[in-house]
């Protein structure tokens, strides 16, 4: 029988499921730089807004039906409702909402979405378990590690053949951060790992459907089920990424194992986290900041003539839309994002709703923009030129949007998204508390706080 | 950048997650022969009785103390104990257990185990709904030939890639059952679909650990899941089977699409299940089969002077261990199979216990099998001749081993493997009724009774 008996690409590949558990189990407890912390925070900080704005979203309400078919435990919290699941619920609704409006942090190297798996699988745990903020930050850090040098490990090869990586590196991610919270050895941690390598999660024809935001919640799920079992003596096997029948070579044909191994404990991949300003794809930014800046040197609608765009071929290829019908089609269309750009100076969620999209005034500016392609200007910039009706023409050109690694957001700009995306859940004055809780959760004695402060009061 | 952005096997694969959810929703009620249904009697047995055997396994005990952890409600059963978990905690343990010996059932054209994740996912969704038992058989024939074909279709590159089939399309098969258990219409059939076919489980590496048989369970409790998000309003992409970045291309390059079309409805994969006589790889069943021949005809162990075994070359490279330490190790010994199926004339769980591989008169046994390979002789077929030490020489030759389709279990052989599963865990009486309630199954008005008779009396 003629068999296609894949030859692995590297027989030799470093124990790097032993080392990574090595490195769970015993990395010292805030072993890395004061930036790397905060941005812990940004992360959580983040990823917290984002669950609780998509709290009642329609995918939750769903999600959340189907979840108490089981009869769960109230153990831990849906953050941003008041319903309690059991632990690997919770973590699955918290996964499904803070990816839902698709405004999560993004790795950018990977174009994972790291915090989605790791932060909802380890938060509901924590909130179980009572662990302390610093004992969540630190599975944070360190989950987040696993998932994103696996995912530098495999990208783009394993995103290319179709896996949304997310998911498929998150079960790792949760599993690791889980490992860490329950205070597992280096033996059962490893194990944690070997289970959760057997569950990859999430295909990118997913993409529009509920079931995108699922893979991360799943990831969450079914990486803390597998910190679980290890934690009671469950096995697996001791190299269960790296071996030629392992995950890693079963769902890529490219494993650079040295981008697990490599500085590690050293250089930390959060450091290398973005958080979106505008609640669409990231190829939109540039064309929204730049508009946005317009707005600021007082540059109005109702000036506009004309404006005139410049971007690279792939913002058209992507988000050419140029009469959008609804919010979810105005997420790929860099008309709208323009005209939101310069009405609002900004695009969250809102300002993606069927009704923004389609107001007039919206609808007869976007139809203002004339978009042409250079590329000679770089995928992640824009060039933008308002021609006004009084004849002037005011230019702005951006290089790195706002949220790039080059021009990150802003603390302040990351709570006013964290408003923006949390006051109509929970109210203003509410939020602002649960802003300071973030900051401050890596010193907290106990999640639970934090948690309360995100469960609405009753109505 | 230089990206490999993997062309398509079949741009133009046919609609197979409409076609297949089509199918399942609207297939007829027994919608097949007798002999279709009498085969799914006799999977649901095989599979009912190593979930019982294996009721108090390690494995078990290691996944019961996790999900435990989780507080679930006593919404269904573990089978051969006393335990009630919720249903996707109870379709995770009872898959684990019916796995656990590597006794279940095989479809042998994929080498997917399909009564696994299908039967645990519906039996335990059986139990909550009240369901009939003919809606359980019906389930059962349907999922197992959604999971075996879209196997069919994959097969063998998906395999060799590293994937367990058994846990990969086994989430398929057991959100199929789940579906047609809940009377989803097409459009959530579909999607329940769709949301599984996001989560394959299960890499070859995990063979010889607890995460094995983990792969069934936890397919089975990710079908679940998918079936009852459906059946809730969640959605998934309509094409996530087919479409260039569906699961079916992403993780494997063979996808020969006819295989899920082709006598749909006609043509039943469960037709072509086959159950294991002898509780180790299928490779070593024609030469017990052989050996226990010889006994049958009253060769005894004291006579043996030498047995001459002639078997083709595969048999000796997967099963050639002369010396094996213990039970596991003796499942790869095909010496120790040739002397258990002499002494006792058969091979179950307890022949490859570490008391009986290491027992005196069996360890002197396998040293007198004198093994030669001769690639003249099918892999399927053993050849062996008995030396006695009178000088009489006896020889069997067996071209189809008892087990398999050309020569399967009766209805006899696989009760009595029941009885030795079921014996130790229920008692001999409690069994003898279980079996005739599985027998019956197609035809009772509720499937709890036959629960009922496969729970321990209280101790």
């Amino acid at each position: 029988m003629a068999r296609n008996t894949q030859v692995a690409a590297d027989h030799h590949a470093p124990p790097v499921t032993q080392i990574l558990a090595e490195f769970v189990a015993h990395h010292p407890s805030r072993g890395w730089s004061d930036a790397v912390d905060h941005e812990a925070h940004r992360t959580f900080l983040n990823w917290l807004g984002c669950a609780v704005g998509a709290a009642h979203h329609e995918a939750a309400d769903a999600a959340l039906a189907a979840v108490n078919l089981l009869q769960p435990a109230p153990q831990a919290s849906v953050l941003g409702r008041r319903d309690k699941l059991d632990m690997a619920s919770a973590a699955l609704l918290n996964g499904i909402t803070s990816h839902t409006f698709d405004f999560d942090d993004t790795h950018l190297k990977t174009i994972i979405h790291p915090a989605g798996p790791v932060a909802s699988a380890v938060l509901a745990l924590a909130e179980h378990t009572g662990s302390s903020g610093r004992e969540l930050i630190d599975a944070l850090v360190i989950g987040i590690d696993v998932a994103c040098r696996v995912g530098n490990a495999m990208y783009p090869d394993h995103y290319d053949r179709g896996w949304h990586i997310t998911g498929s590196t998150g079960t790792l991610g949760a599993a690791t951060a889980c490992a860490r919270l329950l205070k597992l050895d280096t033996q059962k941690t490893a194990m944690a790992l070997g289970i959760a390598a057997s569950q990859p999660i999430g295909m990118r024809e997913q993409f529009g459907t509920m079931t995108k935001p699922f893979h991360p919640g799943g990831a969450a799920r079914a990486g803390l089920l597998s910190a679980l079992l290890a934690s009671q003596g469950f096995t697996a096997s001791a190299k269960a990424l790296e071996a030629p029948r392992g995950m890693m070579q079963t769902v890529s044909t490219k494993n650079d194992w040295s981008e697990i191994t490599s500085e590690l404990g050293q250089r930390f991949e959060i450091s290398f986290n973005s958080y979106k300003p505008f609640a669409c794809g990231i190829v939109i930014h540039p064309s929204i900041d730049a508009c946005a800046q317009l707005r600021a040197q007082d540059v109005r609608p109702e000036q506009i003539e004309r404006i005139e765009l410049k971007v690279h071929s792939l913002v058209l290829e992507l988000t050419g839309k140029k009469e959008p019908a609804d919010g979810l089609q105005a997420k790929f269309s860099v008309y709208h994002g323009c005209a939101a750009g310069l009405t609002f100076g900004f695009a969250a969620e809102d300002e993606f709703s069927d009704a923004i999209v389609n107001r007039p005034d919206m609808v007869a500016l976007r139809r203002k923009v004339v978009a042409t392609v250079d590329d000679s200007i770089d995928e992640a910039s824009a060039d933008v030129t308002a021609v006004l009706t009084d004849g002037r023409r005011v230019h702005v050109f951006v290089e790195h949007a706002i949220g790039s690694l080059q021009n990150p957001m802003t603390d302040a700009l990351l709570e006013a998204k964290f408003h923006g995306l949390a006051d109509p859940v929970l109210g203003a004055a509410p939020t602002a508390a649960l802003l300071q809780a973030c900051w401050g959760v890596g010193s907290a004695p106990n999640v639970k706080a934090l948690i309360t402060l995100a469960t609405p009061a009753l109505p």
